[in-house]
């Protein structure tokens, strides 16, 4: 088994570029339609943040610190590191007596146009707030608190990182070959793309017991807040407003994809064998459309898939299609 | 023949993605040595600007409108947009009679950090000069005005690009499938990537002849100003300097990469399949190692290629690696 022909990039009539990689759609009895190698090894990266945030909700951390759906938005999020997402982020740490220098994430540039710009021209370094994964780092610090664990909660042994561990691998229902260092600095566990699609299933239908209870909550609080989730421009927040809030859709690094459609009872996981975002936002959105929860006249669609694609002139260059055989 | 696995990049000791690809190398005879599939149909894109180049040296354009090493350098460049370019480009043009507003390239912001800052904190926009390829059609003009042709030089069946057509089926020995529109709006002859192969070691091997003369100029250009041809950081830049000036090297977008070596008689061309960058850029690098004429202690091999990647905090989280049998 082998990667397939997932996305390809066409200009003057002649394919230019194609993307291969794997695919699977899962319900809560296992994989019902995949593309590609369903037992490949992935990073899911940040795809899975709402299965690192299952320990915040299931111990009681965030009911004793009185998050609300907001806060697990953000737990959930890589956010663009607007000022809405940066201050929300400080507010919760002051809010559990914590502070950016508590953080273990590093800083980078915003990806958000106007806090980019700001910093830019005053001459001013991003802090640990600006990370993308500030709020999921939040949410670590917050159940630290409460497990009154020591500050290097992304150590690999830390118990924190173990309960994540843990939640992983019971939701993936898989023992994880190991783990990796994420851009974050949390470590990040590996599965099968099936075993991701498993959780992005269990995710759409959650138990009533604590794990469901806690799944329903996370899933709700992105569906409600995709602006949280990323930022304006950002396929998870174009996406998932263009589902009208049924649906909810996660990026990770290296062109991971998930969505979990509670209403479907689904799960959808992807990677892209080479790591090109482009084509994992091209994917997910063709897998979208092809389950019927993504109507092919929102403009997202045309936005991350059916383009056109112009040039600096405005001049149609090329596009984008799916190809042969996918997702039908 | 399919692409071959080129470059990978492993996170936690497990292959996270996976570049495939094409490359041949050429002497004056044809390929020496291949993976993946020579006979692939590309569009180089920018890699082939010093093809485009030709019929401006031939015509004797360039003499006639006094163009000095440094003008070659930009008619074959993609280069940053720093101030450096932008006011060489818009020199050039007054020193022709003609201006900013004759150009059909399109406006972009410039990739340089410091033009980009001052664009950004400015409100300013950029202007056409600031294109990365302006250079390249501040060469088409130079030739339309040689050639008394009409203003719109990057429609395909305007003289220069007929003449750009005929150079590149000419050095490529082939007929070109056809074309696409490239971003600066010029049309981009597709080739085989043998064709670009051979093309680049006709490059390496100029004659006494018209057409080798031009060759000879363009190449010791490209080689002399490795500043002009791309800017400070870029891949093209840092390998020309790291092989002290006897290597030329282009890249393309969507992951396409040659390589003239005039001492070894030899041309290289690549492109990898996804269009993924990085990966281009590793795969030059490995490939010029493999030719021996990029020292493996030089900083730009560590840089494009042997890593480590460090994220936000500066811990090692991975590394890029060829693929087994590449390029050796």
């Amino acid at each position: 088994m082998r990667s397939a022909k997932l996305i390809e990039l066409w200009r003057g009539g002649q394919r230019e570029s194609l993307h291969r990689g794997h695919a699977v759609v899962c319900d809560r009895r296992g994989v019902v339609e995949a593309w590609g190698e369903p037992s490949r090894i992935i990073f899911p990266r940040s795809s899975c943040k709402m299965i690192q945030a299952l320990p915040l909700v299931e111990s009681g951390a965030a009911d004793a610190a009185g998050l609300t759906e907001r806060h697990l938005a953000l737990a959930c999020a890589s956010h663009s590191g607007a000022r809405m997402h940066v201050s929300a982020v400080g507010d919760w740490l002051n809010t559990v007596g914590l502070s950016e220098a508590d953080l273990r994430c590093g800083s980078h540039m915003p990806r958000d146009r106007d806090e980019n710009r700001r910093l830019t021209c005053s001459d001013e370094s991003p802090c640990q707030l600006h990370n993308n994964c500030s709020g999921k780092h939040a949410g670590f610090l917050t159940l630290n608190q409460h497990l009154r664990g020591g500050p290097d909660y992304v150590d690999a042994d830390h118990p924190i990182q173990q309960a994540v561990k843990t939640a992983f691998e019971e939701v993936t229902d898989e023992i994880s070959p190991g783990y990796g260092i994420d851009g974050c600095s949390a470590p990040n566990w590996s599965c099968s793309l099936e075993g991701l699609g498993r959780a992005m299933a269990a995710f759409a239908n959650p138990g009533s017991d604590r794990r469901g209870r806690a799944m329903k909550r996370l899933v709700d609080a992105m569906r409600a807040h995709p602006e949280l989730v990323a930022g304006e421009g950002r396929a998870c927040t174009l996406l998932m407003r263009a589902m009208g809030g049924h649906v909810a859709a996660k990026t990770g690094a290296e062109a991971v994809f998930v969505a979990i459609l509670p209403e479907q009872g689904l799960g959808v996981a992807l990677k892209i064998a080479d790591g090109g975002t482009r084509a994992a936002e091209a994917a997910i959105t063709a897998i979208l459309v092809h389950l019927g929860v993504l109507d092919r006249a929102q403009p997202a669609v045309q936005t991350f898939l059916t383009g056109p694609i112009r040039n600096w002139r405005g001049i149609v260059t090329g596009e984008m299609r799916t190809a042969p055989g996918f997702p039908a």
